[in-house]
């Protein structure tokens, strides 16, 4: 029946009580107070993930009119006075629990940042991160950056003036990375890449000289049929742990994504290409990660602000830790041969563990980010840091992005664009004004091997995944990471479950363990 | 990739601009504010789709959470002061062209009634309809009406103080008519049952006497395969004009459904019962009905509070218009005979147009209104009119609500429910605090007459039925009807565009031409 104008007494469900985290009354009634800003992401969650797999195509205009606003309101109802004050008040509290105090910190963070920019500059960027994705599609199409370097150079532009206004202690760029990443800085990344980056070139030219991990695979040409894939990607999921038709659901999009709707609706996306099934399954079990750390969520963190992971880069470590250390490992597609088997039999032929092993772990040098190995991908990221550092600090300028990209990738990976598409013009982040979000990437490998190096401190990992027996895996995670939600900040979760922040060395070590000693 | 705190210059995709029927200055910053309700119409739109068709069966809590807290908001932002005072003087302004004062009225209309709702009331029926839902399930379960009747009693109190609250002139339950249907009373239901309760009695009669359209039909007993239903049904909604796979989409759900989520993207849903597949192919044609009335409001309108459908009984005009002036009609079951043969072959057998014909048109007294016929169907809402009349009054208590109900139907219909399950129970509605909704079933059905009956004075309907053609009928629907959305109230409406408002005598005519005259 069509919606009755009285619907709110329909609608209305009563409310989630979190009784056992949240003690303090200030805090619940920001609780109460920040309930529909959770709500309105619970909508924006959902309107995401409909545009990308079920919405009627035409139902794009009227989708991103309401996406616009309901994100501006949103944003408004994060800057509510009565919030504001509220929040304030509760900063300057003795006593809260740990609980009590990720709920202030969150939301002051949310309020200095939404305060930092003035309305002008939002709304600029809005309007450009509009046009310039347009121009963008547009210039990789023509293979021409120079369609799309009049919005670079405005961009650029805009988020210094960004940077300027959010506010930073050494380095503007900073208080971009700080967006997508709590507390992260350049300091943290440089240290990362001049610990990482000798050991991934020391790697790399041993792999290709030795040939054991080849560049090309047969099975990268291999066609399969669409439903076989699905059902042995679903049959994965099952195994590792996904509640599919419980709490989850698993379809089909252009680009894979996971979306948390709540703690009890994470749904994840894959692609079939058609060819190189790898790319799919791995891509699936990638998503399982991101899924998983949503779905582990404490329930009690329902509705409120810590109900969702807390940065990017936390969780790409799990995504990459589940695609990486457990799907591409020795143990993993020894367990899983069987069932691959039985389900892409036709163009496996008698291909072994071994082989697939193999396959699984292609190295080669190759131009585009998406498509890199586990050892040359986080080149693919310095050369992306290093540019937009650069940028940031005023250094470099739309008109030789171009020219440095290229130069750059020559240096750090020996292979140089032929044109821009494949080059400059390769990922979307850029067109949509996201400078910092790259080094989270590196961020999740690198926090990826440390979760892995410390559950091998108490787990024989591959022992489990030989049994497929994932539970203890799961528990691992959810106890020192997922259960917490967005509790605490990046840095005091790591130093809070192992003892130390970030630190490259594990991954230096996962990297020569698996490609050098071949163990993994 | 996880969303971003600047997610807002991501999403915000600029504004839809309605320069051609919009000019008032007042007016276009009214829009401004209140595009923000239009998209969390939007978004609840989808939740409440999404609820019903692929979510995860335990994402229910959150989403039942966040649907109140957004319904609650959209209640906030509708009495938001600012807004008030400007609709208040542009209510006063001289000189607007319709579609300025269609916006002023209709947002007048939703002030005004939020504003008299007390918000004590608003919560307690809020919680009521929650709680009341679950004890109906449980009661109808049980068959035991005893469980509801606390909750029975208690919301038509509340219905009582919410008409007083709402303010009426002759009588209380106007008010509540008016939240489904603005503008009708319930001298308009009298008058439209005193009209046509007779001539539903003298057809019933001479039907059941004479024997050509039958009681049962061996079809109802049928089995067929859903995935042949469900390509009948597709091929119907092509032919129809649904524009499937660009502007809608074809799911399946518990309970079928139209969700109009912009005007743009329309999505109906049916049910496969596997047995009697005119329920679901007739089913089908009823929510194209709505669909289509969302479909063919003018784009300019987008974004607006004049955006849907005007009201519940004018939908379900459109509805009813297809279901039975064309689904049910001889033409039709000519028209379509080789294509449901094509699909549903195996089960139809020799049977002929003629025979589907009647099997489409059984008609037989029986005791649940969501499976009458056309003939009897009006009887089931008058039924539910006369106790929801006397509940308002106080003339009926929810304790003797039962055995009225079974007096009543055995007077009306001639048969006696022998529990309460198929009584007293079988509607959600009152569960849901819904009172005065039903009668927009019947003003659909003397609606879809009505429109039939001018329409039948400019287009040989049947001609265009028997062509396949249906351009023609959409055509003058949308001019009719569509076009307007919610420009004009439902009475205004009639009267510009057949020159008469609610007239029962068309539909009086339509069931004597076809039930005596065997003409349709």
């Amino acid at each position: 029946m069509p919606t009755s104008p009285l619907i709110i007494r329909q609608a209305y469900h009563g409310r989630a009580e979190n009784t056992m985290s949240f003690q303090n009354p200030l805090v619940k009634e920001i609780l109460g107070l920040s309930r529909r800003i959770w709500a309105l992401h619970h909508a924006l969650s959902l309107m995401g993930w409909d545009a990308e797999t079920y919405m009627p195509p035409r139902g794009l205009e009227e989708r991103s009119i309401a996406t616009g606003e309901l994100t501006m309101l949103a944003q408004e109802l994060t800057l509510n006075p009565k919030l504001v004050e509220l929040v304030d008040k509760a900063s300057r509290l003795e006593g809260l629990n740990d609980y009590e105090r990720g709920v202030i910190r969150v939301l002051s963070r949310s309020i200095r940042i939404a305060k930092a920019l003035p309305p002008s500059l939002v709304g600029e960027l809005a309007r450009l991160g509009q046009e310039a994705r347009g121009a963008w599609l547009e210039a990789k199409k023509r293979n021409d950056y120079s369609v799309f370097k009049p919005y670079m150079e405005r961009i650029i532009e805009l988020e210094r003036e960004a940077a300027e206004h959010l506010g930073y202690e050494e380095h503007p760029y900073d208080a971009l990375l700080d967006l997508y990443e709590e507390g992260l800085t350049t300091r943290d990344m440089d240290r990362v890449f001049s610990i990482i980056e000798p050991v991934i070139r020391e790697v790399l030219d041993k792999v290709l000289s030795e040939g054991y991990y080849p560049q090309k695979h047969p099975l990268e040409e291999a066609r399969y049929c669409e439903e076989d894939a699905r059902r042995l990607n679903e049959e994965i999921l099952r195994i590792l742990g996904y509640p599919l038709g419980e709490r989850g659901r698993f379809d089909v999009s252009a680009h894979p994504f996971t979306t948390g709707i709540g703690i009890d609706d994470v749904r994840i996306t894959t692609r079939y290409e058609g060819y190189d099934f790898k790319r799919s399954l791995l891509g699936t079990i990638h998503e399982f990660g991101h899924a998983l750390y949503e779905l582990q969520i404490d329930k009690r963190l329902k509705t409120t602000p810590l109900s969702g992971g807390v940065s990017a880069g936390i969780h790409e470590s799990q995504s990459r830790f589940w695609e990486n250390m457990i799907g591409r490992s020795k143990a993993f597609t020894q367990a899983f041969h069987p069932l691959i088997k039985k389900h892409l039999g036709r163009i496996l032929g008698d291909i072994d563990a071994e082989e697939i092993y193999r396959y699984f772990n292609t190295v080669r040098p190759s131009l585009i980010r998406t498509e890199a190995d586990e050892v040359t991908y986080n080149l693919h990221i310095l050369l992306r840091y290093r540019l937009e550092k650069l940028m940031i600090e005023g250094e470099l300028k739309a008109g030789d992005l171009p020219e440095a990209w290229n130069d750059e990738m020559e240096r750090l990976l020996g292979v140089r664009p032929k044109g821009h598409a494949d080059g400059v013009l390769q990922d979307i982040h850029w067109s949509m004004a996201s400078i910092g979000y790259f080094p989270t990437y590196t961020l999740g490998n690198v926090v990826a091997a440390q979760v892995w190096s410390h559950m091998s401190g108490e787990l024989n990992i591959y022992e489990h995944v030989l049994d497929m027996d994932f539970k203890p895996i799961r528990r691992y995670l959810e106890e020192k990471v997922h259960h917490w939600g967005s509790t605490y900040a990046p840095k005091e979760l790591l130093k809070r479950s192992f003892g130390e922040e970030i630190n490259p060395e594990h991954f230096a070590e996962y990297l020569r363990r698996k490609y050098l000693d071949k163990k993994i």
